[in-house]
């Protein structure tokens, strides 16, 4: 399945896929790949894991929010710390790579450098982060959070569908976790993962490297008409709810393709009485919009409001918008990433830098130190669902890019 | 409430606002109006209704289709028959009018003409069917189709909720009902109902008549495309199937509006997955066309898949409409019109001609007879919903039309 000529060590990459798919049935819903914060399947995951660390002679903690940390001691007791690491948990009916890839890349990286005898200035700690997809509470980075010291007071009250609350499924009262690194004895912090996008596939590349995880706004918008009988009101009288959120739709659309950077999508509608013959009394709609710069996605979102109002308004329409999440740009250590992209560059002649569009630990770790990730390129760009697939060829090259990364940055 | 300088008998008309009120309590599901084919509340709306049909003087059937005939005698033994009427049934969680008021109406009229000593050269049968909403067989006109032999086979076999078939709740078994009355002995069908609409409150009219009850087409209209993350696909690489769809949605509005005489609405839309992270995989939605002349929607419908088409292509949307219902327009009998046009005329200054967008019993009686159709007006348009309201004058003034339509008939 590899290629020798590009892949230095095609035992370690198939060793690697094979820990995949094994990880790939650890789930708490047979069928359909599923892990949750401190479920049963995050315990054997946990245990999995941490038996292929101790077998890779890595010293191996698991904390009481079901962080995994693999440490692998350099010879130099002062020696600062590379964080390398991904989460564990998953979606619903999850794919296979999203998350363990990262994991298991790292794992290998340093299973590799024992083997070769290499000496590192400093220790590695390979973790797995225990909820970065929120499935649980709703929330999402509780486990990087917890690694960071950053766990809020409203973490602690999240509740789960059964109402146990964070406090209750960690088992610590209200005591919130002391961050488990200072900041001073970090180097920096590089995650590997799919893309989870088309990019690196059109552009025919295997790797990238990130510039900066999007900034992102997500809004409601509730567009308000009035109910009416499809056969017995002119279309003059109407106040077609769902007419005016089809505008606004193709607006939202249209503010995305003509800002460079940005992408702007409505997923998600609701219409009221969502009957085909009566005139639509409301529609709910979602907004995404992600971009390198908070600036662009506000400025976005500004002329959505504006040209909402407009629309709205000569249909009679009511039209409100409410932020429901935003978040800042997140942006990765040049100095890492210029390593990390040296290092990807063996086995293609460019290392293209992406913006991330999905959120990662990464934005959480780039609290404590500066951060870098690798991105891997998927099949047809396809994550959150079991059809998602990266070809070993590439696994193996992110894999020496990582080996690579870590001598280099030595 | 009755205006007695509009309204000669404003007693006759307070007790069928009486009983408009009394019949809105007889329901299947208490709280929320509803009365389905044979049940058990259409069963005791029979049975009242048929009280006061016998108190009026009229020699009451109820034939095994649930539909309730009172029949009004002339003393000419080889007179012709002219059928008044409308539904008793009601769609769920229904309004007090939409059905009851064109029979009770009826009644009325009998009750004023048989206290006045009128004399008529023709029979009148009042009319009471048993299903026009089609709620139990998600079917419609059960009833009018029964008493104008029209049942098919098909009907027959339609099974409701609980898996009864409409051949096992008339107790027939195979045998398809013979029509009630032969053309020739037929004068008319003339039908009062609620306009369900807000055009003759928008301009200012109490009583309006029909001109045409409108052809329909129903589509379904499905658009394929890719889904993706909202955050990482580039807006260059979607295929987004809710953005075809919302443009589309607007270019049937657009139809609608600059086509004189149709309405277009779109009123039900399905997304999938229908998050807000992810970009629509497919959206189904509904398109319902309706005009005064079937070539009108036919031309409508070429428009828009000609357009469908057009917008989908460059969007590698995948496209595809399916009519899943349609019928021609009925014409209101010109004659029988002018008739009641005039009878309605005594009360405002002029009557306004509008084309029927909803379905009435009279698409049916129309193969039989010649039909013809007085529409009263509601408030705000509003039907098939418990706010549904007419004025009690404006009660006052159907009924007074339709004993002068009555008397001009004979």
């Amino acid at each position: 399945m590899t290629n020798p000529s590009l892949d230095p060590n095609p035992a370690l990459t198939a060793q690697l896929v094979d820990r995949l798919m094994h990880l790939g049935e650890i789930t708490d819903e047979p069928g359909a790949l599923t892990r949750s914060f401190l479920s049963p399947a995050m315990h054997l995951v946990n245990e999995t894991v941490g038996q292929w660390m101790r077998e890779a002679g890595l010293d191996v903690t698991i904390d009481d929010w079901g962080n995994i940390i693999g440490h692998f001691a350099s010879s130099n007791p002062e020696a600062k710390t590379l964080l390398l690491g991904s989460h564990l948990d998953t979606v619903r009916n999850a794919g296979r790579y999203d998350g363990p890839l990262g994991v298991l890349l790292a794992l290998a990286a340093c299973e590799e450098l024992r083997r070769t005898g290499s000496w590192l200035p400093f220790h590695v700690d390979v973790i797995g982060f225990s909820d970065e997809e929120g499935l649980r509470f709703h929330s999402a980075y509780l486990g990087s959070k917890a690694i960071a010291g950053l766990i809020s007071k409203e973490d602690l009250k999240l509740t789960d569908a059964a109402g146990v609350t964070v406090a209750g499924a960690v088992g610590q009262g209200d005591t919130l976790p002391a961050p488990r690194y200072a900041a001073e004895e970090l180097l920096a912090y590089v995650e590997a993962h799919i893309e989870q996008g088309p990019v690196l596939e059109t552009e025919g590349y295997a790797l990238g490297v990130v510039s900066a995880i999007a900034a992102q706004s997500r809004c409601t918008c509730t567009f308000t008409g009035q109910a009416g009988h499809a056969g017995t009101t002119p279309m003059t009288m109407r106040q077609d709810a769902l007419a005016a959120a089809a505008e606004f739709i193709t607006l939202v659309e249209k503010v995305g393709r003509e800002t460079a950077g940005l992408v702007a999508t409505v997923g998600h509608v609701e219409v009221q009485p969502n009957a085909s013959n009566v005139i639509a009394q409301s529609v709910v709609l979602s907004i995404d919009l992600r971009h390198e710069e908070y600036s662009v996605v506000a400025s976005a979102l500004v002329l959505l409001v504006q040209q909402g109002t407009l629309l709205a308004k000569p249909r009679r329409i009511g039209f409100a918008i409410a932020e429901v999440q935003s978040h800042n740009a997140v942006r990765c250590s040049p100095f890492v990433t210029a390593v990390l992209s040296r290092a990807a560059a063996q086995s293609q002649v460019d290392v293209p830098q992406l913006v991330s569009g999905a959120g990662h630990d990464a934005v959480i770790l780039s609290r404590l130190a500066p951060v870098a990730m690798l991105f891997v390129r998927c099949r047809g760009g396809l994550s959150h669902h079991p059809d998602e697939y990266v070809e070993p060829e590439d696994i193996g090259l992110a894999l020496q890019a990582l080996i690579t990364f870590i001598r280099e940055f030595a």
